[in-house]
């Protein structure tokens, strides 16, 4: 966590440090129940969107709710414009949605894919939400053929996206982060 | 190597297996005098471009030299279009350019970036034009304010990064790879 505020400042990986564990299950639908602590009674659903709009406040709160350091809102706005796939989470109570989770990935809509700004926030962790959420971009990065999904993992989230599937440093690969004054 | 043959066929990483010794030098200007090995004369320059039109066919038959298999060439069309930056090398000999070195990188034109297809033509290996390619790339990301610039790098050129200023799994940081069936 450290590392991506204090080296990047504005930048998150897969750090996920807020991922619930890997305990929960979804179905193919879009939508499941839940009951989860953040909720004030248990009439609310959770539900998933690769194309609801995105309030950036709310997505800042979001961060800011799993101690994430603050993004100018224009970049923010850039970058998921320029994300290939953004995959939100929500609490859906009556009409009103609440948003509860978000991961994007960067793309050459083609060979790659790395997924960046993995969140749950703390209310809604220790559900199974975080593997519902990931399960839900794996399944849209694979529907648009992409073979090489790769990402990031801080180290105590290692073993959550080990379970996803995801294994570290196949044969050897290394993942590397370029830094100006590094020798 | 395997790994990027074997597991994603189509895709290959930062692997550069290909990657000259980092011991040559580069200035700010994209046009460094050349005695490659590839030359039948000294009359050749070597040159950078992140504009000039790249004839797909002659991509392939790069990658192909250096041993990484084929790829359908709309997809690398597909690829090529939907990378943020794609940094040519060539050899320059009067009017005629060959390309000789290729790299690319996907982002999200703000955060983040990973570089992909770090290749090298083997006749012009060992003169430090990696290193060259590398830099320019990075200038490149950094000229568009990218902060967090990242790589995949097979363990034999884990150290050519290294002294490009990319550093291994940082704080612990894994690069991780998803496989369908891996558990």
């Amino acid at each position: 966590m450290g590392f991506w505020k204090s080296l990047f400042g504005s930048s998150n990986g897969a750090s996920a440090q807020t991922l619930a564990p890997a305990n929960g299950s979804i179905g193919t639908a879009l939508s499941i129940s839940s009951n989860g602590r953040g909720s004030k009674s248990a009439q609310s659903k959770i539900t998933f969107s690769k194309d609801r709009e995105i309030d950036l406040y709310e997505l800042e709160e979001l961060c800011d709710a799993v101690g994430w350091s603050r993004r100018p809102i224009r970049k923010v706005k850039k970058a998921l414009k320029h994300s290939f796939i953004v995959v939100s989470m929500w609490e859906q109570r009556g009409s009103y949605n609440r948003l509860i989770g978000f991961s994007r990935a960067t793309s050459d809509h083609t060979f790659n894919a790395t997924i960046w700004d993995v969140v749950v926030h703390p209310d809604f962790q220790g559900q199974g939400l975080g593997k519902a959420l990931m399960k839900q971009i794996i399944k849209e990065l694979r529907r648009e053929d992409i073979s090489n999904i790769t990402l990031f993992a801080d180290p105590h989230v290692v073993n959550f996206y080990r379970d996803l599937g995801f294994m570290p440093d196949p044969e050897g690969i290394k993942g590397m982060f370029w830094y100006p004054n590094f020798r």
